[in-house]
């Protein structure tokens, strides 16, 4: 298993552009999340449906690359995402990302968003990764 | 139906973080663009993830908006993209989105993702939105 | 909260051809089940996956059901699943479905699907449900 | 290519308890058919949703069949559907089928479908195939 900070270092030099930082890592996946400012939010006092959908498709890929190491030719096949509730504007958004079928060839994953501080998960996604050796893109 | 400037500049105001462009709107969806450079990019030179999932997620919207007007309460209630090439790194990316269901409180929109110049999508997407009325998020 | 017993015998009026019976029902969400015999098998004695898609639909039905009422205008409006790992020939298949939302409009849920016996997950599954007053379909 | 006598051949001893037909194969996809009868209709006269999930599962797998050969291994690894509009009870529901992507470890699928001799699809899926070789369940 990968330890945070291995992780949050190969992150950094994969998505340069992404704000997402690794929060922890333990056996059964990862905890990632995201700032929120001004560019994360709309009109309303909402964060953005982009950022969420892009912490939850960094923490997907994180929680395969604790498991399976940092492999940077995993890449995302699907992901699909429920909004649940309108997150905070003054909080960070956290994601616990759990894989929940790891093959030779394909992972699964689920993801929960919350605001940071709120029990209740703002956002629910899941999504598979092909890992190498599969021709997924 | 709303025209591309107006729905370009609405959207400019409602995601002014986002970099993605109206090209055109007609009476069956819209066309949208993001620009591909250095921030869009992955290593191996694919367009990362988010890129695609944000651009999907602004098509819909503003395919919602061109025929329901320009209503700022309509949210995502989900999202759900698969990846199917890799894109080009050197052409933005267009997204074709055409509403495939438009009911009094929800409706549906299917994206198809392309490097601009290629004929074969890069991704696809299917979303819902609820409109004003529905307590969605 | 409506009760199991009242559950199933709306479920039997509702979805006569379906096999799928009520296990429990808490605060929470239901459990659900259906049977394994020759008409669920494909070669290689795998449980179809229409099977699990039917009992995954009943689920979120019966979760929708046993917090708002027996309301037979509650529409599917999406539902998405994966695939997880390969069901036994030879065991009931279960299902335990929870709300992860309840709005006026809409319901989401998520199910958990597993081969009696067995504790990992075979499919999981996320879905929405329209709530009357709304045009879902 | 498999013409749709051989496929149908196939699907029948595949699929034994399924009523679905082949109703055309050609370079982009297949046409499939459920017969919609009581059996399957809930209250109020809609075709339930495990009919149309039935349908959109095994079209996919007739479409990618069609193109790889008959292989029974090929498995479904995920399924996603939009149900759109209320179908006819008193028409077959048809499903147009065509592949977006066949790599060598994954074929990912479109499905329309429709109440016959009406224009307006009632629902939209994408499904994923893992094709044999990869350990997808």
């Amino acid at each position: 298993m990968i330890d945070a900070a291995t992780l949050a270092e190969f992150l950094r030099r994969e998505f340069p552009q992404s704000r997402c930082t690794v929060e922890s890592v333990d056996a059964e996946g990862v905890w990632m999340a995201h700032p929120v400012g001004e560019a994360e939010l709309r009109p309303g006092g909402t964060v953005s449906g982009p950022v969420m959908m892009t912490l939850a498709d960094v923490a997907l890929y994180g929680a395969v690359l604790a498991r399976v190491g940092l492999e940077p030719l995993a890449v995302t096949t699907n992901l699909s995402i429920h909004f649940l509730r309108k997150p905070s504007a003054a909080a960070r958004v956290l994601a616990r990302c759990r894989l929940i079928k790891l093959g030779r060839r394909l992972a699964v994953g689920e993801v929960w968003i919350y605001s940071e501080g709120e029990d209740d998960p703002v956002a629910h996604a899941t999504g598979t990764y092909a890992l190498p050796g599969s021709s997924s893109r």
